[in-house]
């Protein structure tokens, strides 16, 4: 997984845009958590039984660049890959393109942390770390 | 309460548009939910408070007519009004206004059903009867 | 068309869902119009293309009863068939079961009316009345 | 405004919050755009308005910490500072916080660009530079 991404395809909806009749920016991350949620299940973690096991992935900070507006039909493709892993949680690097064109639409480093229910950082599971 | 209504105001963001620079049909369901919970609120009921009573406040079915469009930063007025109440439940009728116009944009017609964190029905609180 | 029904399957993100923990009852709507923006698609008419010929379809009325929570990870189908064809619009009905037991979460009738950009009720195109 | 900053409270509703029973950490990027369009609107500058005269502020990026989570029900407090002034744009700083308790939740740092509806960087306009 290190060295390879992951990819993730999406159509877009009008819930999707705004009166610009582009994508709404906060959509940008929605689109991005839809490619981790998938990216774990693929690793065979379902967020639920993830849960059950006090262990819960969450967003601890998010640098986005906006670089060209999505809009009504389009179908995108977003992409994952580890720029760092840690003990506690990841940084990750995510772009959304234009399926089509192949257009790069928004770059994000993401921080994920690895936390219990009470909001404590954790480990990450031995187990998901095999996984990667 | 039975005889008149209780009204919340809200703006309208860009959030709430979509690529036809309209409000997005399913946000009126927000809006309506926004303007419950404020009138459970001005009653001395906080949804998470009556969580913890075991007690829940779920739609069971909704009517809704689109009647005008709304649009960015337009300011919008929610009513509510009881026109039934049963033991396990009430039927509301709500209407979206525009402020400036009161033109009608849209009317629903809500049915709300008391059930618990199980799901089943429960009669609603006797302390919400008589805030009522 | 008329005799069958159109299928679309969707997954459920953190998104889709509420503090109930459960998936938010607005979110249902935009379910329902993913699935009608499908079958617009696949009968070859994309929203977009639509617009620029004048021709909007919008929701006039919905009327929607929930029967059962869906929750995070669950994977739904969501059905159309046309109850009713008019001139000027279409009544359908839209299911949303859940995908691995097939339970009704939520069933709505939902009536759409074609119209132009200047908010008038027009006649559907006879190139999609012939696709139908 | 460039020494002083810009607060505007809003209320938590269960739109808001996700099957972590917390807020979406998307939505935290709707609240400071709330925050921005109030700005605005209090410097005289309705969106819509700018619109007309070809002139859109659009978020060209974004860099967002959250610090502690926020609750259904929770009050915030949005504020707005700018940190930065260029010929085609500003950086706000951003921050979200807990109202009753002024708990820092979450900080961001967002570039904003001015463009006309083409796409294209272009000055604020200067009756909006006095109203700074």
């Amino acid at each position: 997984m290190n060295q390879t991404s992951f990819h993730w395809p999406l159509r877009l909806y009008i819930e999707d845009t705004d009166a610009g009749t582009i994508v709404y920016h906060a959509n940008y991350l929605k689109f991005m958590e839809r490619a981790r949620t998938e990216w774990l299940r693929s690793l065979g973690f379902e967020q639920e039984k993830l849960r059950q096991q006090d262990t819960l992935f969450v967003v601890r900070s998010l640098q986005i660049d906006y670089k060209a507006p999505a809009r009504l039909d389009d179908e995108l493709i977003v992409s994952l890959s580890i720029e760092r892993q840690r003990k506690v949680g990841l940084t990750l690097v995510q772009q959304v393109v234009h399926s089509a064109t192949s257009q790069l639409l928004a770059q994000a480093q993401v921080e994920i942390a690895c936390i219990n229910q009470a909001g404590q950082v954790k480990a990450m599971p031995s187990s998901f770390l095999d996984a990667l």
